[in-house]
């Protein structure tokens, strides 16, 4: 099953490929079950400090498997306990990558439509080739991307993700940047190095250190500023007790590189 | 009284035009009550898919109606219970906006100031003809844009909207695009054309699921991300389940229109 | 101890300096406790209409003290008091600035890194240089920026705040500008114009106004819709009682300037 999200390494960073170009990636259940299984092993895999997340083919990723929604219908109850248990899973999907002890770096090329471009939203960070293509484009087939409205809403501007969710239309990567969808657009044929140059410098920081701070930076988003520095001033004075950190300071300091032990 | 607010169909789009140019169409007792009319009416016209909100004259909206503001202040409590309902009544105006069942689209032009920006901002979309300038300029004459302001913040960075808030100043089109405030920005003379095609597109959607969408997009914005999934994953289940829904796949998936009953 | 943080009254415009230009303007324990000592003041000081905050020397500010953090891992406890001490202290920094009753403009150049571009942040609002850069990198040296990220984080979009906390790089100041970090980029040498004009521009309105409606930002930017608009519709009922607002929109409707009493 795992197969449908190939997995490998180099060195620090993992690369995850959703691999089924014939459906654009279609996150079926058998996807969604292949990357819940991805991220449950990531969660607890200390070798790993940042996550690519890419798709094979000509497309990142579609979204949802329309033929296997239809065929959900045959129940029944008309697919009311499919649906509601495929809206479930695809959301702990999405949420799983919050969640993730390690940065995801989405890498997005060609299409990254619906369930596709809330996978963008959802990760921590993205990169996409000029000409990728970003949409919410449920409404063109009468289902809204209500479940995708949540990632994109809290990455872009309102009136930018209402626009995208009733028009259906797409936006080009320079403008995905500009509202905050990815960080950086580059040439296609420069898009593996460039996300691997953003992951190696991820990769290349002290590991707690970013763990902690990923975790913080979502636990303290949502927070009212006085709970949000109580919080975090929290989290730093654990991240200033660490030996590396001790460390880290020192060689700044000293104008040396760190010796760190991990 | 409703004259104040033109009404004009144009097949599933309702044109509504504040008409009081000689006030810049300020937002008077009488405007306001115009408005709340018009929106009591099509929060309940099924035949209305799309709105769009514009000005007639030289200017989308100036706010307030200053000279009515002072000729409050006869009163025995020196305006005090006026006040405090014209504030009441207009910031339920504004709040009608999100609330209508239709997506709503200002479409700015001239000046758009104070209680006019905030029009803008609690629209859910907004087109602006080059040349329009926005601002919340009510701290030039001493009446900080307290309320305006809960729209704008909502729209715009936070240091963006301060820094019009303190200093009064406009902002043209081009930055109220950049900075989320509107979303598209075209030629004056190409304004109505830009306006209908944006309406028309959203107009030729599946109603309910628009409707759905427009409501699931306020209720979710605020909430934590697992209860804004739960919230949002029941929603696209109920959407699933319509007939139209059910064909609108199908279609796309046999790759011809959909026979939707609406 | 106050030298620290210079102080320089030019009008109704107070100019606060830190002054530890061979430190960058680090924030020490001196500088802390005198940008304290400067915003206590100011919080009761009439005259001042607005506060510019900048640094003197090469840079704005260039975070905390390393020197001074790692000396205080001498006690007993490794230094666990002392920092929970310390965080809590700059903390307490940060938020005396929003709740200040006078607008603060950062004023940037050269760098603002760590809890330097945190104060960046923390204003509301801020003027940078051709060249500033901007960072939240001690995630180079193994500490997280958990707190400057609270600061962050209500300024930029998501992605951006991520991505420059887990990379430890640099933002140019157009780019600062462009995602919501600073209001102004000016060619250096025009640096202290531009904040002046800025400052006398909101300096020149009612004080009252402006001290109100930035208490009123900050108490509404987090209330649901409904909530935000009941706050700040009192607000503005209580602004319209005033005799110099009263007189503001006289002035306007008779198209004079106001004869305001402060």
């Amino acid at each position: 099953m795992t197969d449908l999200v190939e997995l490998e390494r180099r060195g620090a960073v993992t690369h995850l490929t959703m691999n089924a170009p014939g459906s654009l990636n279609a996150l079926s259940d058998a996807m969604l079950a292949a990357l819940k299984a991805r991220f449950t092993d990531l969660a607890r895999d200390s070798a790993t400090k940042v996550v690519v997340l890419k798709g094979a083919g000509k497309a990142f990723c579609a979204g949802h498997d329309l033929k296997e929604m239809q065929a959900g219908r045959q129940a029944e109850d008309k697919g009311r306990a499919y649906f509601a248990d495929l809206f479930a899973r695809c959301a702990e999907v999405m949420q799983m990558i919050p969640a993730l002890p390690q940065p995801v770096i989405a890498e997005a090329h060609g299409i990254a439509t619906a369930a596709g471009c809330q996978l963008v939203a959802s990760c921590d960070m993205a990169i996409a080739a000029e000409g990728t293509r970003f949409g919410v484009n449920g409404v063109n087939i009468g289902l809204f991307c209500s479940t995708p409205m949540v990632a994109l809403s809290r990455n872009v501007p309102r009136k930018v993700a209402f626009e995208m969710l009733t028009t259906g239309e797409f936006i080009d990567a320079a403008r995905a940047r500009e509202v905050g969808l990815v960080n950086r657009v580059v040439p296609h044929d420069q898009l593996d190095a460039e996300t691997a140059r953003l992951a190696d410098t991820v990769a290349g920081k002290l590991g707690a250190a970013v763990k902690i701070g990923k975790r913080a930076f979502y636990d303290q988003i949502t927070l009212e500023l006085a709970s949000a520095y109580e919080h975090t001033a929290a989290v730093m004075v654990e991240n200033m007790l660490w030996r590396d950190t001790e460390e880290g300071l020192q060689a700044f300091i000293e104008k040396r590189k760190p010796d760190w032990a991990e």
